[in-house]
């Protein structure tokens, strides 16, 4: 390392402890360990612009290892990022740009949310997988055209790699040949319960191989050169790459390599020492004009370079006479804002009838029809769950414009991968069976909490769905989706209710889960697509006065209905509520509640799901008609009868508690 | 293969094949690939006593595979088990003994309930750990005697691989060198939505063997004399062991190695023409009774012999004079329910204070301390969720007898190797913070389903916990868990409901989850420690009339009490409910409901989670003070102000409530 690295790392390093010691928390031990790798990547690699940090090419960095923003911060503020000493000094404090994970949209130059660990992995797989298929659309209009050829870089420590999602990542990563992909990973062999010896004894190359990643080991993880080297040999490697940089927790301080370096703030001593040692002694959160003036000019130099040569071929393709790429690149820029599906445009026969996850299919396809911009994949489920984009083919190296995307049977992966797309421009879906949303729901979290509009699409939803058993039959999955923070869920009842849900879907552009029955459903009588985007609607009129209010949604919805009709015939006047999506209902607010909802009503709510969330609605507990334990295996008929969601038997219920 | 093999094994797959075809569901393609797999392990390998199906030393068998069941139903049938050919012919039927997926308690011979992909691959470590750790106590008193050197045997399909828990555990077991543990998969390369060509390019045996594992590679993987001399290796090495049988999806049917066979029903020509070709033409759901013969005179041999051998053993060891090895034996085979605590034998001062969590770390060890039955681990948060037993060791090759597992941040396997432990007989916790639930809800659901008694205990439970923000905060993982059926999910406020807490949750032997603070919290008055088992008490008394009930739990209920004495000052007259255990409330019916929450009272709920779940008691919406939206990262006195959890935005709150 020459003297100006030496320096300016060490400069990095004592401020991002200045940042732990002042926040008063924090991971000394990874900041040390991980800043050779950080400063690398800014000193060495990085493309990205501190003026323009939205630049559509430029470099990705994921912070899988969430714990190390205050690194990340001080580069970005070394670089010129607007990003102030003010800020680093208010590090972790409420309403500041530097939060304790780095989160998006919060701190500029920060391109995703992160901090669950493995999460990141898969995110940056989906960063990568983005920019290949932007590039095969541009491809597919001129081949002589590239405006996508940004780099992703992910830095992860020992918790990334034990918790499993990074391993279906990695190994979806293998399988696409994703390149220009780099795993950094510190590899100290050390967490906050202490050392790994006993917990971890993969032999990591051979591991990492076997998902068909190109594998570098650095026996010494903490030497500028060798890691520059390393990930420029791994840039040409044509693989997804993974760097182990065998390092040293909270190296140099008096703890080093020990798990107390983890988790807790260095002594003041500790600090102190290494100022001394690394011969530095400006002020906390002072660092060198040099540093400032060597990574400033570093980092302009080599992307100024690759930008004028992206702007020039930018202005080409612009002036380009294919109209089709001009309108292309606009939409890039405009990402998914730009969809809409209205569902007005489409009239539907009366006796229109067919299994809905059919119907879904066929709206998706008309979405779908309209922008290349909205693509997904199932996780091995594509034929059950039907959500194929029938336009297009498989999402392959071979076919890197195919907007079909098999993930296999990898469910936490394909969250995060996912959000890595969202994140990256693209509206994105992903279809599963209701009961795997367990699965995802880690993922589905950070959509909610970083307002990623990733769509998740479940499908068989209901009890009788499977004859596999309580195993595959969801009950809970409703309440636990319902009761998310900025998840809207949206549990349609026809094709009508379809339509209005991917209406609202496209127009929120918002994190949501859309859940699908497979049965048999028909159009029904008063189902209105436009009144969706209230989350409830009076879908059968009571004739004068009212006797009760049922309310239900999704394919409970069709018995309601015709219990009410049913129960007419004896005398009950009964107004049906369709209940599309509850957020949106109490969204509402209270007068439209009152209008659907009037006070003093009997309401009965009708659902195949945990009845606890809707103490809201009913008239009491006694009022609602939902599961509080799991399925059965058997057949479809037979599991609604013992489970009570026969017609029959709701039928019953219902008379008896309107009486 | 001789010919009595390939007869047997040939009508072990027309009789599972009959099953799926009157049954109209289940998997042809995976019954003919994995067929041979299971022949050899129920014709050369497995000890088991069909008519003493829960001896305690049987070798253990997975199915991981859950679509599987029905090739397990009819080997356990020709074994012998008492599973007639009506249970056969009911297969997938409401009410029998032969469910889609296996269900442990269901079935004699079914081990524990699986089909969740990967999960199994948990279970078995979690089973084999079982063995290791109860011989290593037997050994503790006589090295001599060896009661528990079972097998286990793990069944699984692509899916399995695919999904992350499954190699986190293999990590983990492969860190632990379990032994006798050995995984078949059946490598087929094909699932329900086609080829893996573009989806998984593995280098199987690299990976599998950089977890530490010892591998053998098939390239005919339907050859019952390789398998079988593969199981023997695969016991001789040592290490856990995964066999890859290289395998054809439905085998010697028309559309074999085609995804049509993965969940379809062959054709009625179909199965004709392989009855044919195996030259077998015995009535559906009849087998021969020389295969019966052969298959019951090959497994009670074996069995036999062992069983012999191991009941000298066990008579040798109940009649030593080592009275601590007698009562060891004895208490395995009353598994948990021998436990309890007893909240009142301890006397706590008034005074006492200090974070709840450590707290609960000294019951924990109470309690640990009366049993070795009772063991667990964490998710490398041992040290920050303090659940560590401090009169033993960790678990590792070395000391077998160690009682605090280190599982490494793998939150998937974790719950899937408790629930293995758990079916197992021993009572085991697994701690983690809250936010964490959200990985673990697909193994909580399992332990629920199948009943399994593991405690999850989930500290850092409250937004202020952590200054790494919302990722790191729980909101809706307590209506997660509250809604998740037949799991009881518990908060206590303080150290005598710690204490109720474990002595419910010792006494009920349920799935529970136990949620901790890391407040400093001190012993509250009014708390009481024996009607924690009522899910909810009056712990503040109102004076004369009620002006209002406030119900609350966990850390928010020290301000909630605080608020209520202030409050009394201004003339409020407030009784104040502790809700520890909503789901033990709700079970104490309408009359203890009515002592402790009048009807026609003011009920304001206060809980810093999501307040869906709780308009079941609140008078209406508005009088539910929780949180739908995520944290932020801050101090924790930032962050409770800006999200009005802070004592003075709370009790404005509740006095414009109650005014």
């Amino acid at each position: 390392m020459n003297q100006e690295d030496i320096r300016t790392l060490n400069e990095l390093k004592i401020l991002s402890l200045d940042m732990i010691s002042r926040a008063g928390s924090g991971s000394p031990g990874l900041t040390l360990s991980m800043a050779p790798a950080v400063y690398t990547l800014f000193a060495r690699h990085l493309c990205i612009r501190p003026n323009d940090p939205n630049w559509i090419n430029r470099d990705r960095l994921v912070i899988s290892s969430g714990k190390i923003s205050n690194l990340i911060y001080a580069s970005l503020h070394m670089c010129g990022f607007s990003i102030k000493k003010e800020d680093l000094m208010n590090y972790r404090t409420i309403n500041a740009n530097t939060p304790g994970f780095p989160e998006q949209g919060i701190t500029p130059g920060i391109d995703i949310t992160t901090g669950l660990p493995g999460a990141g992995v898969g995110n940056a797989v989906g960063m990568s997988l983005a920019r290949r298929y932007y590039q095969s659309l541009v491809t597919e209009e001129d081949e002589r055209i590239k405006l996508f050829d940004y780099d992703v870089y992910c830095l992860c420590s020992e918790r990334d790699f034990l918790e499993g999602s990074s391993m279906e990542a990695l190994s979806f990563a293998g399988a696409q040949k994703l390149d220009h992909l780099i795993f950094l990973y510190d590899a100290t062999n050390m967490t906050e319960d202490g050392s790994l010896e006993y917990i971890m004894q993969d032999d990591l190359v051979k591991k990492f191989q076997g998902f068909g990643l190109y594998v570098d080991y650095l026996k010494d993880g903490s030497n500028v050169k060798d890691i520059d080297k390393a990930i420029s040999a791994a840039k040409r490697s044509g693989k997804p790459a993974l760097l182990i940089l065998k390092n040293i927790l909270g190296k140099e301080s008096f703890n080093e390599n020990k798990n107390i370096v983890y988790n807790r703030p260095l002594t003041v001593d500790d600090v102190a020492n290494l100022r001394k040692k690394w011969n530095l002694f400006l002020p906390p959160f002072e660092v060198s004009k040099d540093s400032i003036i060597f990574m400033q000019k570093g980092l302009n130099d080599r992307t100024e370079k690759k930008y004028k040569k992206w702007t020039e071929m930018y202005n080409k393709a612009n002036s380009n006479s294919n109209i089709k790429l001009q309108e292309l690149i606009k939409s890039m820029g405009m990402n998914q804002s730009m969809l809409e599906f209205n569902s007005e445009a489409y009239k539907i026969n009366d006796g229109y009838r067919e299994p809905l996850r059919e119907t879904n299919l066929k709206i998706l396809n008309l979405i779908t029809s309209k922008s290349k911009l909205l693509l997904g994949g199932s996780i091995d489920q594509a034929s059950s769950c039907q959500t194929f984009i029938n336009s297009s083919g498989m999402q392959t190296p071979k076919t890197p414009s195919g907007r079909n995307i098999y993930f296999g049977l990898r469910p936490h992966a394909m969250g995060h991968i996912l959000n890595g797309l969202a994140t990256s421009g693209l509206k994105v879906f992903g279809s599963t069976k209701l009961v795997y949303a367990d699965h995802l729901k880690p993922a589905i979290r950070m959509s909610a909490i970083a307002n990623l509009p990733v769509t998740y699409i479940f499908t068989h939803d209901t009890i009788s769905d499977s004859e596999e058993g309580p195993v595959k039959e969801p009950i809970e999955q409703l309440s636990m989706l319902r009761t998310t923070p900025n998840l809207i869920v949206y549990r349609p009842a026809d094709i009508m209710e379809v339509m209005g849900c991917w209406e609202v879907i496209l127009k929120k552009n918002l994190p949501a889960a859309l859940i699908i029955t497979q049965n048999n459903s028909p159009k029904l009588p008063g189902s209105n697509s436009k009144l969706v985007e209230k989350g409830a609607y009076i879908i059968k009129q009571e004739k004068n006065k009212i006797d009760g209010i049922l309310i239900s949604s999704g394919s409970e919805l069709l018995y309601v209905l015709q219990i009410a009709y049913d129960l007419e015939k004896v005398g009950l006047d009964i107004r049906v509520v369709s209940m599309p999506s509850m957020e949106l209902f109490l969204g509402e607010g209270k007068e439209y509640e009152s209008q659907i909802l009037p006070e003093n009503t009997k309401k009965i709510v009708i659902e195949a799901g945990n009845p606890l969330i809707w103490n809201r609605f009913a008239t009491n507990n006694e009022h609602i008609i939902g599961l509080e334990d799991y399925g059965f295996s058997g057949r479809p008929n037979e599991i609604l009868a013992k489970m009570g969601f026969d017609y029959e038997s709701l039928k019953i219920k219902v008379e008896s508690l309107l009486k």
